[in-house]
Parts: structure tokens; sequence; C-alpha cells
């Protein structure tokens, strides 16, 4: 067969699409003994998916109250065969001419969307494929600001063969994106020979929850249009921006405050994955500015694009307006309301979180937990424990591409307000046992009991060490940690 | 910007998608003036889309007597939190199992599937591309046999970089694929030096309307497992087969005839698109024998997953065995009805089809109204004779790489009787008006008056040339041909 493919080599391998990280594995043991409230309270809680629960209920009402919306109801079975026959790549007009208003709504409507550059593709999955195929040739690069969204490497690199190189972000700034990191990877890039055709942000940021400050976003589409790069703005969080400051989308920025920006060179990724809780639908949208990349993204939604009995419930739903104005009021206070709880929660035990105003998610700083030097390995060893021990699926920095060590990000967003208590409880009894341990062993160590204190220090060592196999986890006992939490 | 990159330069240069062809190009005519039964009777009647139109409305009906399958009914809402929500790549497990079944169902039976092979993609467009992504690398090839459908042009080729060649087949043996011709393009690939990773052939075939005999596809079967390439069977048009002899799937071949076959070798595309005539919905399905390609592909149908809210409604419908095997039934006794009357209106004025037994669409030879010598070029003027005048957006056999000119495909199941009606009168029209030119010329050459006969031929030939410009015949008043024929 001339020799296997390299594709299906590249994912044996694991390589190109992030299978075999840390980020998946947690799911694993999710997969394995997934926690249920009534049915199974010592099961591993999932705190690794960013999805969006909490408003669900506000759009089930909706479908209800508009039958006419479904083509597979009484009221709106006449549009059943011109719904279900429908196969232009352009989509529905009324379902463009929906989204390019709600993509206006979302964004205070500080910015306009022309509903003809509304190209759909399969979620943000899709969305950041199709910007990777039509921007960049094999090789070439997108530069990244850390930490960043792990799926970036399958959705833009896997097929398309580009590479991602990381603006390399820091806590000392609360990991803000600046001048000086992005040209210092741009000008590495180059001295190593590689072409960047562009930057890729998330804004707000997936893993952080903090939205790009206008002045950042400015300092991008000026940095984009002097150096000739393509600037994509993943803004498939902007519906989720639940507390001040508020959200600024780069398609308001370019339309006030760069005007001399180059339009050809800026891109949005959008999705109603996140904002509505929808992942299921698989609606991702690209929103170029460029109308080249326009022509050549509609040409490849083919591959993706959006069941045409989706695109006509949303497109009723989006149309609302009124509706949206409330969901989007009831859904930032719902968010602010568990980011709250969450963080609030952890403080009581002296954890913090980065201070966030969007998003589904925490990013906890677990720094003080690390045994040892503060290394990627230590943070995958508490890891494991958190997973196993705990039995909390949170994500390590490390998947994120974060080059800090003891950061994690928990999403809270996924679950009702019961099981985010037991979450919390389980972190919280986590974080107070290790504390007294940690205070034990100073005290031994104040009265010159060193060898006691290794001996007794063990008792946190054995835990680690049973479970940096995850099969040992599994075979082992229920965790008592989890017992005194539910 | 270090170039433009080359898939959006292959695009605006019109490779790699068939973009620029004539099967497009005709789709231009029909969405500038675009027939109405009630209110353009004058216009361009579509009959270049192989949609099925004919048997949709059993579907609304089953959907209205059904609303618990939708999630947007009273009845139906409680799994809208859950279907929203869902986006495991594996799909919803009621969906494969119903998709598993109903496989076997529309083949009759006869060979079983697994619904841990059932991988989806967006529409078959989606399932090409993966599988040419997962059994290629880019520069090698699948011998394809002529004529074929032009989108593979674009789902095979155009992002993954692969290559299709053709395996030439010919009206002599009506168009079927001979082993003799397999090895010819087989071997002129090697000595090509390209190295060739699958045979991709559309069982039934699109745009011939046949089925491939049991024989041929054991030939098929055991080649491929003694040369070491990947069979790829295209089988959208299963449940479209509407008169004997039946459909023989390679998944039943592979069962019963050749057991040794290598099932690591043999790939199966599938849709409800064709079959179910719901183009809209994007139901496209990898089924492969082969356990790596199912977990390559299935990492992939991240970009191209079904709305779980089309899943769940299909799950439904598709488990419903009694509807699936009253719809097959129903479906295939319109299928023929329309076919049967279609090719006897074109016999009455001596036009004749390929013989076939499935399909959405007729294989019509028009070989005897080419002018001059039999070239693509005359193919081409023909056909744009039939798009500008006669106002019939059909497809010329060139756009399917048929290296006979004279041959174009005609779709007949995307409208009502009554257009079809209308159509199959333009078409009866057009070829009695030149039937009686061509008498005319002749008596003129038997009597000797050939400059007389020149120049009344220059009536016909003015027309076409006249249409030689697409504007041109925009521009021209409405064709006397349509008046007649509405």
């Amino acid at each position: 067969m001339g020799g296997k493919p390299e594709l299906l080599s590249r994912m044996a391998a694991g390589d190109g699409h992030g299978e075999n990280s840390s980020y998946f594995d947690g799911w694993k043991a999710y997969d394995e003994n997934p926690f249920d409230l009534h049915h199974n309270r010592g099961g591993v809680i999932q705190m690794g998916l960013a999805e969006n629960q909490l408003s669900l209920d506000l759009i089930e009402e909706w479908s209800k109250n508009h039958p006419e919306a479904s083509i597979c109801t009484a009221e709106g079975a006449s549009q059943f065969k011109r719904i279900a026959n429908f196969q232009d790549y352009h989509g529905l007009p009324e379902f463009r001419q929906a989204m390019a208003q709600f993509m206006g709504q979302v964004r205070g409507w500080k910015a306009t969307f022309d509903p003809d550059r509304v190209v759909m593709s399969g979620g943000a999955t899709g969305a950041q494929e199709t910007l990777a195929f039509c921007l960049a040739n094999p090789g070439e690069a997108f530069l990244v600001p850390t930490p960043y969204y792990p799926g970036f490497d399958r959705d833009c690199c896997w097929r398309s063969g580009i590479k991602l190189l990381p603006i390399e972000c820091h806590s000392s700034n609360d990991f803000r994106l600046t001048k000086e990191a992005l040209v210092t990877a741009y000008e590495r890039a180059r001295s190593d020979g590689i072409v960047v055709k562009g930057i890729l942000i998330t804004n707000p940021s997936n893993p952080l929850g903090t939205t790009t400050d206008r002045a950042t976003l400015a300092m991008l589409a000026t940095f984009a249009t002097e150096h000739r790069v393509h600037l994509i703005c993943d803004e498939i969080y902007a519906g989720s921006v639940f507390v001040k400051p508020e959200f600024v989308s780069i398609a308001e920025v370019i339309e006030h405050d760069v005007p001399g920006a180059d339009r050809d060179l800026i891109h949005i990724a959008y999705s109603l994955s996140k904002d509505f809780g929808l992942p299921g639908f698989r609606v991702g949208i690209v929103y170029s500015f460029n109308d080249a990349v326009v022509a050549c993204a509609r040409k490849m939604s083919s591959f993706g694009l959006v069941s045409s009995q989706t695109q006509h419930f949303l497109a009723k739903m989006l149309g609302d307006e009124e509706f949206m104005a409330m969901f989007l009021r009831e859904s930032a206070a719902r968010l602010a309301a568990r980011n709250e709880r969450f963080t609030a929660g952890l403080r009581e035990v002296g954890i913090g979180c980065l201070r966030s105003n969007a998003g589904l998610f925490s990013w906890m700083d677990l720094r003080g937990m690390l045994r040892g030097e503060k290394t990627a390995e230590a943070e995958l060893e508490l890891w494991r424990v958190i997973v196993r021990k705990v039995k909390l699926n949170v994500s390590p920095g490390t998947s994120f591409h974060c080059r800090e060590p003891g950061w994690f990000r928990v999403c809270h967003a996924n679950m009702d307000d019961e099981t985010m208590e037991v979450a919390l409880d389980r972190i919280r009894v986590f974080v107070r046992q290790h504390q007294r341990q940690q205070a034990k062993a100073q005290r031994w160590a104040a009265k010159g009991q060193l060898h006691l204190s290794l001996q007794r220090h063990a008792g946190i060592a054995s835990q680690y060490h049973a479970l940096s196999s995850p099969m040992a986890a599994l075979l082992s006992p229920r965790s008592p940690l989890v017992h005194a939490a539910s």
C-alpha cells in the first residue's frame, strides 16, 4: 500500500491532535466511574468539560412556546420539505441574517455584522480548521498566546499541516499578552526560518476566563497590519462575559479604534456551543472581513454545514431579539453567581483563582501545593492525585501549554448547584488535609525532629506514588477523601 | 504574508474543486432565471441536481405522527437538554444503532453492520474527504472508473492533496468496469511513478444509474487484496434501486463471495441525502472494516458531526423498521415510475438512455445530435444550447470525466410530475426541430443543392454561435423553443 498514510501514523503516535495529553486522559477516569448525584456519589466529577448547562432551561422553554420553529411539529411541518431538501452551502438566508444580527447583539451592538460574511462550519472546531486551510500552507505557523485551548493542536494543525508557536505569557501580569512577548515569538520564528502567517487569540480566553482589553486588541490589529500577518480571534465565549470589564470584539476595534487596520487580515471564529450550551447542534461560524477568505471558506463549508433542521430552528430563535436579550442577561447572572460561589468557596481554604470575568471555568492556582521543584512533572503528580483520589477531572495547565506549573482549569458550569458543592467540598477537604500535613511537617522540622518528619511525610508520598499509575488508582479502594466530601 | 496560501490560489484558479466546470456553470443559468410552474414557466428547469423529492411527504407524515422524535415538541422536550448538550464524537448510541440496522435493511438484510463501525461525517462530501485523509498521503492516488461524480475532485482531492486517476470505461459495454481497464489504469499510474492507494467506485453509479454486478465487485475485492490497495465503495444510492437487478453491496460480497478478501482494505461511504432526500440534514457515514481507519475517521468526525437534534430525530425514524420497509418499497415504486415515464417520453423522439435500475437521473445519449466531429467541444456547444435555449440545466458528460462526447446526465427526481412533463416536452420539441432541420439538409444535399443547404444550415449555426457566450444567451430574447414547450 506504499506505506502507512501519514495521518493514520501520526494519530497512532498521538501527535497533532492532543489525544495523548492529560487533558484527555482525565476523561478516561471520568468515563470509567462518572459521578451521579443520586446513584454514584463516589464517582469522578467531570470538571474538564467547558460546557454551559446553566441556562438550557430557557431555550427549552422557548422551544416549547414556539412549535413553529421546528419542522417536526404540526405547526411547522409545512416547511419540512423545503428545509430537509435545502443544501445550498450559503446556508438558509434567514439563518445567516439572524446569526449576523445576534453576533451584533451579543457584542452589545457595538459592531455590525454582514450576513454575507457569515460562513458555516462544523462547530468552532471546523471554523479553526477552515481558517488554517485558507490562510496558511503546510509548515507555516500561527502564533498563539499561552496558555491556550489544547484542541487547537488538532483543529488547526492535524490535517492542514500548519504549526502553532507559543507566545509565552506569565502570571506576573495575569497572563496578559504584551507586545514584547509577541515580538519575541515572532522574531524567534523568523530566525528559525518559519513563515508566520497569523496570530490566533481566544477572547475571552479559554482557559483564563479573562477578556482581552481594547489596547491589546488595537496593538494586535496594528501589528498584524504592519507585519502582514493574519489575526484570528476566537470569540466563542463572547456571550459568556458575566461581569465588567465588558467584552470588546476585534470587530469593534477595527471599526472604531484602529480604522487603519487592514481588514483583509482580520477573521473571527464564533459558535453557539459555549454561549448557549448547544455543542450538539454543531454551529460554528467563520466571519472574515476578507472577501477571498469568505469565498474559500464558503466552499469548504461543504464539509461542515449545519443541519438545515438546526439552521431553521436557530434562525427563529436568534431572530427573537427580545428573548435573546433576556437570555444573555439571565445567562450572565447565572454564570456570575456560579463563578462567585466557586471562587469564594476556594478562598475559604486559601486557594486563589485568576480574577476572571468570562467563561465557564476558573483558572485555579495550586502552585503552593506542588511537591519539591515546581516542574511540569510535579504538576502532573498533583493532577493525578486530584483525578484519582479527589475524583475531580480538572485539567492541568501543562495541557494548555502553560509554562508555569501549578495552574489548573476547573470547569463548573457543566453541573447543577449541588454537584458543584460536592466538588467544592472535595477540594476543600483535600486542601485542608494537605495543609494539616504541611503544618505538622513544619512543626517537626522546627523541633529538629527531621527523621520523624520524613517518616510521616511518607504518608503523603505513598499516596502520591500509588497514583502515578492510572491502573493502580483504578484498583485502589474508594478514596476516604471522596467519602468525606460526598 | 509569505505568499498567498496555496488553497486560496487554487480556488481562485478554479482548480481542485470542480467550480469552473460546466457542471456548476449550468447552475448559474438556473439561479438567474429559475423555472416556476406557476410564476415563471419560461425559466430554466433544474435537471442538474441529483435530489430526491419524490417521497419526502412520507417522512413529513411520519414526523407529524411522531412528535416524540423531536426535542422541540411538548412530547419530546424532556430530551432537549441531554440532546443539545451532547457532543461525543461517537454519536448518540441510539443513532449509530439505528443507522447500522437501517444499513442492513436497505441492503435487503444480506449483510450486517456493526454500530461501532458507524462513523459520522458531514454528508457524503465529508465521508469521502475523511477517507482520503485516512488512506493516502498527498500526491498518492485513487483510481476511479469514468464517468464519475465531479464533486469527488473537490471532496477527495482539494484539501487532502491526493489525486484521482481515471479508469476509462466505454459505451460499448454500457460503461461497465472491466478488469482490463482497471489493470491498464493501475499499470499506467505505476509507470508514471504515482503510488495508487485505492480504487473508488460508486455503486449504484452516479451518473449512470446502474448497479455494479456481483462478479465485478468480487473482482475488485480480489484485486484490492492482491495489490494491497484500498477499495472505497460509495453506496449513497443503495436505497434508490428501483428495478432488478437488485443492489449488491460490497459488504455482502466480502461476507459471502470473497471470504479471502482483506477486510482492512474495504470501506463504504453512505449518506441519507439521496435515498431519503434529506441533503439538508448533512448525514454522511464512513463505514470501514479496518479498525485503525474507524479510529482515525472518528477523530476526524469532530470536523463534521451530525447535529444531535438531527441524530435524535433520525434515530427514532430509522429505528422504525416497519416504516422504513414501507418507505423503501414506496420510494422505489415512485422512482421506477418516474424513470419509466421520462425514458419512454424520450424514446418517442428516438432519444435513448443507458438502461438503468437505480438513481435519480438518466444518462441520456445525444451523440447523434453533436455537430461535426464528435468532440468535447461539440458536446459543450450542444450543452450551451440546451441550457440557454431549451432552458434545461442538464449536465454534460465531460463534467463527469466521460471520454465519449454526447452523453448527458438528466436529473428528474427533484421535481413534481408536471414540471417533469414540461421538461420532457422541451426536449422533444428541441429534438424534433433538430430532426426536421437535419432532414431538410439531407434532402437538399441529395438534390445537389449544397450551397443552399449551407445557407439554411446557417440558421442552426447562428443559433449555436449566439449561445457560445453565456452573456449573449442571457441578453437574447426568450427562446421560442421554451414558449413552444411551456
